[in-house]
């Protein structure tokens, strides 16, 4: 925090808000509705939940267009996690302390590295890295040979980045990841050994690109796996060689995507789905967690279920899932009776009186 | 191990069980049931694999109450597994030696350190890390400012615990977890792009929680994520921002459970098991693996599947899911029929006699 | 890059194909397709892909033996993929270099480590670990005590080989994998503790496996977690306790093995696999990404789905999942009809008038 305060009436013209109240409330920082209190500023997202807004000890509130009762100072915005985002920004943001680079740190030859960066102990610098300004880089971290990373850079703690590999600038990249590992690609030789295939590709991540923990993203067998500007990918998640993902892209925790699978922008994986190899995703089209995709999507579709069908048969079929014992008792049923029908109509112009009871 | 040996009549006392054959029999160590020799004890976890109880060549054998005629040292107990457990412990359990702090670590201002620390070379702890007794932290372990670990603690190598979290006593955590990345949330502005949402809050561990390697558990947006006493996290799980787990809940590998959700206390998952977020599962609720839970749980429910339903409907609607081409057909040739039956209906008081073939 | 230019024949030979043109063509790299030119040889994978083989750049291009018509230089062989990752090999392998170990690495006692190694900085080796020749251990790697690891392995940064586990030679591991944590094994106490249960295993590596990033594989309990020779292992992997893999096999991202599962040779998981513990695959099957297993497989079997029924069988149940919805409706106008035809029929000898219509 900078410990700076702002006036209601500036964060209102941040987000470009409709100011309620006392322009004059002098804000700190932001706290979640339940533990906000004087001098903070809090958010409700829905109307719903805005149906307490006088319990809460906040200064003020950021509240959604349909809250048209507020007999407190607020914020009225089409967008309430956005504006939060936006403000709590403001109160978070640290100015870059440049510490240069710690003697414990290990650099190799011919890197080209700014003074303006704060590079830890425990830092392990290949030949020939060329550094952005600004750049971050936490302890165990491991950069290889001939990497490039871009300004105003943070890596967190035993990210690995590979050799040759690009990364852009303001690129945050979350503990354990490992980028430019070798893309999974082998041939079957005639007594069933699996043959490597050399993986002389890299990965491109453009930037703004933010990648959560413990995430694999592999150099391509050839060219680059490309992540492009603005994409946002979770913990755990697997990006095989030469994917390509789109600019402003959601990979939710533990999505997996198959070699060669490339998707236009705004996608949005959920959690634990995976993509076939060598398949398309239009612009925006969106995934429901858990689905496996296994086909080209037009832009905008909207998938769910393992193969992915459209969510909303996705929702009808599964909910008829649950009830396929009772179909199947009431096919054999049906099957039983439509049985009868026929016996008794083939021998019911006989007129035998026990098929009318 | 400590190499000390433990008369058999001693053992069962521990374990509660019942003595059979000579309590004076030595003890020095376990193995399992085909290796374990002399001077071991092993165990036979159901009747079932104990048809060969002769053919072990172990000292003792554990063996479940079911187990009533045996004519060599045993002992009888309710839960083999609980007392082969308790017993194990007891000769690998090795006494603290407290070896300080390496010179190659590395220890930032501030720090709260006891003497009685075991803190390997190139390991790393920020500003105001304050460390419990008997603390072990292996190499490549990086600990940011304002962490707190308690007593007994153990960090296996590479090991992230991030900035102002807290971690209880007896707590173990396995090679290259990540503990307090940010969570993942953004809000999309009105380009499209992805906005982040600052991540504030903290990741708590309580006391005797186990943690299995290459795990994530993201920080709270505001607050904490949460992670109560006797939980056992397996490895590769997710764990998003503001997830509550309660006592004594086993989260088996891969699972992954989406931002505020939150779950009782001995709650069981089962591998690569999906939650999602702001749902609550009660007490003992357990969710079959690889299934996915959207709704809230009651208390001891057993479910499974892609939505998740009762375990028992859904081992029933699985078994009918390979039939469903079977059914496609048979409803076909229903149809096919029924529509005869009506057409021969319609027309058969006419009398038409190609209906009785 | 070797930088050496080898004769079209020589490759040819090589991989035992049919040289197609010029055998004097000099060739000093491999390109892909698109980006490949003058000097380098490229390749296509089936004849579809064939049809714009004179759009190529490259001076000679490996083709199946299905593409016949060919009027460049060219090498034809039954496997592209195969022809290729040999090819590829020779061009990109370079020469073992001797660098040592690093002062900045720390060795404990009683290693036996051979002159011809290549130990970087930042690296940790317990005590009483074996190294064999020409092993590469980049930053960050963490080597427990008592671990034996064979000749030509290369560690990526960040990997950790556990206490006691043994490495064949020729194996490859990939940045932040975990050889060796703790297997997943707890027993209930009677007031619903998790009584964590001993993992005194070890974990087995052979000859020639190649390991991805992020991987985990647990210790055994008692005895060994055993891959057997070539098998290939994607990242994000995670085999439990006492898993044995099988010769040859690939095991694709984000696959789950629980305890105690075995497999045959040159068995196939797809991306996301589940494996449930105590069972069998037996050679040479295959499981379609995103499926789980819980009973044995025979040897070739090919399954997919959650429970996984035969592939062939999967593909048409999940074609008419999709058509669950319009079955329920089929089913329901079917009951309706059939209701009606009874009692028409019931009462049709009774000449209703209305049921003709």
């Amino acid at each position: 925090m900078t410990g700076e305060k702002k006036r209601l009436a500036e964060l209102a013209a941040l987000v470009q808000g409709e100011l309620v109240g006392d322009p004059e409330v002098l804000i700190g920082g932001v706290a979640d509705f339940d533990s906000a209190g004087m001098g903070e500023i809090t958010f409700v997202a829905d109307v719903k939940r805005g149906t307490r807004l006088d319990q809460c000890k906040a200064s003020a509130i950021i509240v959604p267009l349909a809250v048209t009762e507020i007999n407190r100072s607020a914020i009225r915005v089409r967008n309430p996690y956005l504006a939060v985002a936006r403000i709590h920004a403001l109160f978070v943001q640290e100015p870059f302390v440049a510490t240069g680079i710690d003697a414990r740190a290990v650099v190799g030859h011919d890197c080209q590295i700014p003074a303006e960066v704060a590079i830890s102990p425990l830092v392990y610098l290949g030949n020939r890295v060329r550094l952005g300004r600004r750049v971050t880089l936490h302890p165990g971290v491991v950069v290889y040979d001939d990497a490039v990373i871009g300004d105003d850079v943070l890596l967190y703690a035993n990210v690995t980045i590979g050799q040759g590999c690009q990364i852009g600038s303001r690129v945050i990249i979350h503990s354990g990841t490992v980028i430019g590992s070798d893309g999974f690609g082998y041939a079957t030789d005639e007594n069933g050994h699996q043959i490597k295939r050399p993986q002389v590709g890299v990965v491109q991540i453009d930037d703004d690109v933010e990648i959560g923990a413990n995430t694999c993203i592999d150099r391509a067998t050839f060219g680059k796996t490309w992540i492009k500007r603005g994409t946002k990918i979770d913990n755990l998640v697997q990006l095989g060689h030469n994917v390509v993902i789109g600019e402003d892209a959601l990979l939710v925790a533990q999505v997996g995507i198959a070699g060669s699978a490339t998707t236009g922008n705004n996608v949005v994986l959920g959690g634990q789905v995976g993509l076939g190899g060598h398949i398309h995703l239009g612009d925006r089209a969106m995934v429901a967690a858990m689905s496996g995709v296994h086909n080209n999507l037009e832009p905008g579709a909207i998938v769910a279920g393992i193969p992915a069908i459209p969510h909303k048969t996705w929702l009808r079929a599964s909910a008829a899932y649950a009830k396929l014992p009772e179909m199947v008792r009431e096919l054999r049923e049906l099957r039983r009776q439509v049985a009868e029908l026929s016996r008794t109509m083939a021998s019911g112009e006989a007129d035998h009186p026990e098929n009318k009871e």
